[in-house]
């Protein structure tokens, strides 16, 4: 049994109720044994049996349950740097996928390289990653584009499931983008993914969802249908990328086969938003990408006032998002998606956990869920939000054990 | 002798030329003696007399001179992460001023701590700033408002001069705004400033430079000029927080006294920007508060095609900018400023050192300068810029000696 004290406010966030209760406690105490949560509240009512228990001291500072980063694109080949600065000059993203660069260049990088070299390059964001307080991290294929390439990515997860120390929550993504080798066979392509990877990726137990980019230049909104009925027939869940740059019916699509998120989301249709809700279907704000694709951001507050759950994560990816910071996301989504401290904290962990089917388990500091937390350097979650710093958490807590600083 | 070899890419960068020419070096050494350069190029060229020197290793990272944020309001009492919430459902800052928030609070709070915690609070920010590569920080006055609470501040600034590794180059901002207690009379505030402060703080040398806010709400046009005109008298260098929230003029009176710097000038006049291109007063521009105030990002290429230089500071302050991350300051500037990463690395390197005076001994990788770099974890500076991380730089030069990370 072990014991953190000295703690100014705990945040235990419930699973579910207002979008801006986060339940704060202060003057608290967390106790778990092995991996699991056994009390959270104050300090005052802690039950005799944990007074004896091994004791960690959290500094004076707050505490909130383990941070998730519930839309990634982890693993991949390459960076791409030197396109930033075309982007700088004025190219659109659209220009340079069109120019053969973008997401194709990483897709070639990817296949070029092995696995052993993208598990090292992805362990070393997570690295990065624990240090901010982050605990659970989902990750996307879609840089292979093929059959042995998207295996290799969503292998590449397996591995790092027990070679560190972040849980992994892998998302087959091979309907990214039509490879330059379909460019003119597109049925040929959809057909690979749909009667051979997707029946493949299930039954192997590779990844625990399917999402597909439902946008102009990626897959149109009948094609994303396909694939992801075929999926959930497989028995795959479900996320769609939707509506980032237009308005496409993809938030639509994925309130009606019950996905259990959309993401990016930033045109999304006034119906679509009133389905995703209805659903329960969450949406996914990614912050990042808008900052540097200069495009709006996410206005949460239209979501949120029709109901519907926000989450907020960081995009990873090395062309819209080259950025893992999700205490940036956050800052972003309080300052330019208008979300109070308190809903951007359940949009990293009740509601992020939601996304990716573990709100019975994660994202909540309830006793019987994870032993997953993070001691941030902050007397409350304002001045955390607001005080942008290279690093405000102290310390992270994963399936019970405090992981070590590199 | 020291030598530091294994170096990437070396920017030398140059105090004058064109704003994007970093002179970049591959494969490259630096040798320094003391707190002094004696030689930056290819290791190739390294003098003989260098090659017994003692060795460190730049791990492959590119190197840069030691960041200047050139700046910052480094020291207040306090925080306000309480009024960003409130900022977040739609408060403006000046209706938060208006209601005795805003920098009256900072004021408040300042006057009421004691030296020593202002110096340890100051102390803790900049060896976060130090472990980012900041080697020299701009540090203003502003939130004491009266003669004692002003040389409080300064004399904070001239303490940390010894008990930590940066520089610091202290700034006199006592017309950063007239103190409610001075309301309904102004032209008080203004003798007490002209009269009794400046002279006292330019004679017992407590700053190099004065600063005033000319801004509605601040001080009108007028009144910037005589207390500028009372500092220049007295030998203060200057600087005019200008043009921040509507075109004031501040730009063009910064030109027209020669002041070094003028800053934030979001909507200065054209005629206002080319008055400053001509006389040589650099631009410094303050992403960071930009991205918190959601307010428009300079026009960064209109400045660079008239002439101007233009430099990238943080503004740290408990208000606007709540955060001394200067890489995200310069990632925006790439980004939102549309600065390319060449003229960014000016912008916190050469045109950050000519910003407060000291272009002709630091910011430049130049034989004779001072001993300040910064190993980043990067092959080059568009990966760099990219690739937003909580911390890319793995060690920091100041003077000669390498700063330790706490
Ligand atoms: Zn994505
Ligand atoms: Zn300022």
């Amino acid at each position: 049994m072990k014991l953190l004290t000295n703690i100014s406010t705990l945040y235990r966030v419930p699973v579910d109720g207002k979008h801006d209760d986060v339940d704060a406690v202060s003057d608290a105490a967390v106790a778990w044994e092995g991996d699991t949560i056994r009390y959270a509240g104050p300090l005052a009512e802690l039950p005799s049996e944990y007074a004896d228990a091994q004791r960690f001291d959290a500094g004076g500072g707050c505490v909130v349950p383990g941070l998730i980063d519930c839309h990634t694109h982890l693993c991949f080949g390459g960076w791409r740097g030197d396109e930033f600065a075309a982007r700088l000059e004025g190219a659109s993203y659209q220009d340079i996928q069109a120019a053969g660069g973008g997401i194709n260049s990483t897709v070639r990088a990817t296949r070029n390289a092995d696995i052993e070299s993208l598990e090292e390059k992805a362990a070393s964001a997570l690295s990065d990653m624990a240090a901010l307080g982050v605990t659970t991290v989902e990750a996307k294929s879609g840089y292979g584009l093929d059959r042995d390439n998207e295996l290799k990515q969503l292998e590449v997860y397996r591995r790092l499931q027990s070679s560190q120390p972040l849980e992994i929550v892998p998302t087959f993504l091979g309907a990214h983008l039509v490879p330059t080798e379909y460019r003119d066979r597109r049925a040929d392509y959809l057909a690979l993914l749909c009667e051979e990877v997707i029946p493949e990726v299930a039954q192997r137990g590779l990844a625990r969802f399917c999402d597909a980019f439902i946008e102009e230049n990626a897959f149109t909104l009948e094609e994303g249908r396909r694939i992801l009925e075929t999926a959930k027939s497989h028995g795959l869940g479900l996320k769609i990328h939707a509506d980032q740059l237009s308005s496409g019916g993809g938030a639509g699509l994925a309130a009606e086969l019950g996905a259990v998120s959309a993401e990016h989301l930033e045109y999304a249709a006034e119906e679509d938003i009133r389905a995703m809700a209805d659903a329960g279907t969450v949406a996914v704000s990614l912050p990042i990408a808008s900052l540097y694709l200069r495009e709006p951001f996410l206005p949460a507050r239209k979501w949120i006032d029709h109901g519907a759950r926000v989450a907020v994560a960081t995009d990873f990816n090395p062309g819209s998002a080259p950025s893992y910071h999700l205490h940036l996301a956050m800052t972003l989504a309080a300052v330019h998606q208008r979300m109070s401290p308190a809903e951007v904290l359940r949009g990293v962990t009740s509601h992020a956990a939601r996304a990716i089917g573990l709100q019975s388990t994660h994202g909540s500091l309830t006793p019987g869920f994870r032993a997953d937390l993070a001691v941030i350097d902050a007397p409350d979650i304002n001045h955390w939000l607001y005080h942008f710093r290279p690093n405000a958490c102290r310390m992270t807590l994963k399936s019970g054990d405090w992981l070590e600083r590199r």
